[in-house]
């Protein structure tokens, strides 16, 4: 699958717009890596975001996969292009306990309009990495609307 | 489909695992009906939980329709039963924008370990309640784990 | 949600598309019902078509739903457009035993390029048609592509 | 993720019961591969299976990576185990054009009950046979029930 991002300023602009989801902030999210059509996201741990069993939420889970996912997508995308989710689809494998996580996205195949990108959550522990949650998701470009700049 | 509650009480233990909910509170949502097999969760918009584009995240309302289809399924559990969820998708049909938002779950089918359920997420507006987001979620009924006590 | 078709030709052109599909002839699925924003596939049992538990298999389930659901959304694209499936969901809820069945789309919400449908698929016993399984699709309307005609 | 299969006679019994799925001979798809947690199926392009446009139905492709994931699930699954498909969800990345084609299913996480995998449709071209549709499924094991023998 090709890769090549086609706006060599792609990790400014989504650095750029990563920096106005201020769900991201609100979660204590950050922006860790980004590559042509891959994307990481860190965040740690926190009380505040758990469900009833002091597990992070799968909610808060799926937040980051697919913040990680959408910027995967526009990593690859021509500057002005904004991204939007369509769908994703979530396995949650093992509950959501650790003190750091990383979500990743990666870009599977990138159309024009329609890209299709997996992510993975996983507590960062140093001793393998347990998957948590895995994400398969469709993001698309939408162009020409000026009341969606990424 | 069957819906009789196999506990009586069921209400006050949906409203009891809720309220130990931290990421709900962190969210401003509040957990409005609980009926067999039905739950309704309402939050309002809050700029701190938006993505790039001001809507709210995409993961934001999934964690909403997570937590009401999560208990709608444990509505029709019996005491003592946990709650995990083991996989959703969402289709994003609009973007998030509005004053005010419900999700809801409802039961399509519980069986005694899988229970099958359809969540819904509208902007709240007194002329339509605009569908953004559909889920269809399988969840898992938890049973002898004294570390998951809903 | 606004299901007037663009084309009032849209059930002479499901059905010569439909006709097309030598799968559903392979099947022996029937074309039964083409409304705006609705169509409805039937099919008998056929012991050549199961799984080993002698049930129909849930890829034949997910066939005549994938079918219902595309041509759910072509009925409401205009002449010209031909349709792709993007992705689906499909939640079994209990084997698919009985005589005939019967698949069904609907659609949520049609936009330009993307059209997001639901499916069922019941098995017809004259008795309340218990639910075999659902389906979640996004459908996509292909254009000026010479080598996709509907 | 340990995939160490509890029956030794893993690769017997999946050869087994693929033998009893009726469907699979009726597509003119044969198991090529049978490892601990991994299946391997393929079959040949047949105009009698194509949706409108000439490419192999979506839930043809669906067929196959179902049946390779549900024998994925089950080579990791103790004797007397009998397999159902729970959900999946597809994404379709390409027309399924070709002469020949190759399901394969391979386990993330093999719990006690539910077991997920991921599934792959590629066209066997010898030139990188690109990728046409990919799967994410829950596969559940079933015990105890004499009318589900695998």
């Amino acid at each position: 699958m090709d890769q090549t991002p086609r706006d060599p300023d792609f990790e400014q602009r989504v650095r750029a717009s990563y920096a106005r989801q201020a769900a991201m902030a609100t979660l204590g999210a950050t922006l860790s890596q980004v590559a042509p059509g891959q994307v990481v996201i860190e965040l740690p741990f926190r009380p505040d975001l758990t469900q009833q069993h002091g597990f992070l939420h799968a909610g808060v889970v799926t937040t980051a996969m697919d913040s990680a996912c959408g910027y995967a997508a526009m990593s690859l995308m021509e500057r002005g292009a904004a991204v939007l989710s369509v769908e994703f689809k979530v396995n949650l494998l093992a509950p959501a306990r650790g003190v750091r996580f990383r979500a990743s996205g990666r870009v599977v195949r990138a159309g024009r309009n329609l890209t299709v990108v997996t992510g993975e959550f996983r507590a960062v522990d140093g001793a393998g990495d347990p998957l948590v949650a895995m994400m398969t998701a469709t993001m698309m470009a939408v162009r020409d609307r000026p009341d969606l700049v990424d």
